[in-house]
């Protein structure tokens, strides 16, 4: 997509004048995203536990899939002979595909890195894969997400410098490669930002990627165990390298108050397993209290909702005894109703924190969840 | 309760001509059930996998929850003092309990039972537990379900006949106690005809309990092993010997070809854990292919809906190649589209039946199920 059509697709809307908060909108094939965005994470073509009626009731309009998980099982071919992800799945509004370079490298059966691409092994069934940034390019053009990313290649935390240099210098080429390989005018090709927590390899990245029309620029290699300072030292010296008019997506982050944080940071989209991951296991989010403990025995005869706050269907309906009950007797309701109310959250705190934007209040609104 | 409330409580609408068949209503203190009613099994006060507000866009009005295990946990004062087991759930229809008396009769770690009750020891934690009638209707009466039943003791297939004998002696001897212990006038007390497949037996148990006025009448101890044909017989034998003016409930019956027949027979109402449990497992019920195991290969690129016949949310939003996908994904999302169907299926197989006995036709209806 041209840079012209770039502007296009991504309207600012407003912009914070104490930080670098920003409310805008992003065009997709697929309708509009309302920028703050949180995209829920659905791997295998389901945010766990959820219907895709349930996430647009929530207000979600992007949920991110896995082009990893999704090559491996059930198999681009299968998909886009189903009419694509979107078909596949239901669901009508947008879909980010990530490029599957962090699960890939996260396998411990990795066999073999170089510029040319990776060969690994499934972690399904132990069969040798190829990815290269075009075939991965081609991965995800057959399963029709609106917004694509390049293969890339993490490095964990603490990294060598010297091997993230290299995976920075490899990744950034990776993107450009991807660049000319991507045919589906439909599509959107963002570029990932790395550098581990080196400031002039973060640098450099957004500097190369910057200089390239890509639709939108992920932050990639954080939330990876770095202390969180240094995160947010990569964010504030990696936004203002980014054109001004494209989105900017940082990667797996995180609790709310670190999306607020990212927010003012400039960043306008997110993605985190953490409220579909941490509602499986236990943990509701409420305003007042923070993270609670489902199961502890504190809510055996707690009658009040997770939040009382929050009109979220499970909240109105269900008291905090009950949904402890459920995960003692390990209902399956359980998670349900939980991954509802912690998608809600997240979604109402990005919408909350759209609305300070737009209605100039931005710097109190992130106050408050300091 | 006494005859004339309870003659007052279930009105039969129509009976069919040719068959046992009858269509009627039977009140409740949280609504009306139309019979032939299927009642969807919520064991530990969840119907697995799904909302109580799917369970009413369904068509459900009367579920069925279990005395041992909630007994259990997590225990019939904690729900007393949430309000009850109908907001403890946030379920506004009826609720029948069972006795926990197949369930406690199905334990290894079964300690003593004679006439009083019944000692074993729970399965959660291995705390020696005492139940005798009078206990088990207090328990019921604590979680303020709108149907209750007896503690009885079941027999397995195939039977000692002196076994079953005591067993059915001693059973309706407990639902004379459960009688006089009952208090709540706001629950209806079902009694359980036992008698294992001795015909002398089961006419025993259904002669002396139809003398006593219960609000209606389970037929116990049956679809435990014995052969269709033996089934079929005691509930032949049985439900002429029942009073016409009350409903009669087949226990743990079965699959959808089968409650067409217990209808047939002049059953009125019918639980199952099939529906729901098959669903978890892969399983899917359609009119015209039967049973679908959803795992299975031949479906990987099936691209139609689980049943093209059916309506529900599941079959007009998703194909079984993404079905099967969820399952080999192990996805929860499996489980919630499937057991939403399944439950839809029997519902719908319930409303058709009644339908068919009002309009006057249930005998050609009965006949495309065999």
């Amino acid at each position: 997509m041209s840079p012209q059509n770039a502007a296009r697709t991504f309207e600012v809307l407003a912009t914070c004048p104490d930080t670098g908060a920003r409310a805008a909108v992003l065009h997709t094939a697929h309708g509009q995203i309302e920028t703050p965005v949180f995209m829920p994470v659905g791997t295998q073509a389901t945010v766990k536990a959820l219907l895709p009626g349930e996430l647009h009731d929530i207000g979600a309009r992007c949920i991110l899939c896995n082009t990893y998980h999704l090559h491996l099982r059930p198999g681009e071919d299968l998909i886009r002979r189903a009419g694509g992800l979107h078909r596949f799945m239901n669901w009508p509004h947008a879909i980010l595909t990530d490029s599957g370079g962090y699960q890939v490298f996260s396998l411990k059966e990795l066999r073999h890195v170089d510029d040319e691409g990776v060969t690994f092994q499934s972690h399904l069934d132990g069969t040798t894969q190829h990815f290269t940034p075009e075939a991965v390019i081609a991965i995800q053009e057959a399963l029709g997400a609106d917004i694509i990313v390049p293969l890339d290649e993490p490095v964990g935390y603490p990294a060598d410098r010297d091997a993230a240099q290299t995976a920075q210098e490899r990744s950034d080429a990776w993107a450009l490669r991807s660049l000319h390989a991507h045919q589906r005018r439909d599509q959107l090709l963002f570029a990932i930002v790395h550098g581990a927590c080196f400031p002039d390899l973060r640098c450099a990245s957004a500097d190369a990627l910057a200089a390239r029309s890509f639709d939108g620029y992920c932050l990639g290699g954080l939330s990876v165990g770095e202390p969180k300072p240094d995160l947010w030292a990569m964010v504030a010296l990696t936004v203002p390298r980014l054109p001004a008019d494209r989105p900017r997506y940082l990667m797996g982050v995180g609790f709310p108050q670190e999306l607020v944080t990212g927010i003012a940071h400039g960043i306008d989209m997110f993605d985190c397993v953490l409220p579909t991951r941490l509602a499986r296991n236990g943990c509701g989010f409420s305003r007042r209290e923070g993270r609670l403990n489902l199961k502890g025995a504190a809510f055996s005869a707690d009658f009040s909702p997770l939040d009382p706050d929050c009109p979220c269907p499970t909240c109105r309906g269900f008291t905090r005894a009950y949904l402890r009950h459920l995960y003692n007797a390990r209902e399956i309701l359980a998670a349900r109703l939980v991954t509802y109310h912690n998608v809600h959250f997240y979604i109402q705190v990005m919408r909350a924190a759209r609305e300070a934007i737009l209605a100039g209040t931005f710097a109190q609104f992130w106050e408050e969840w300091k």
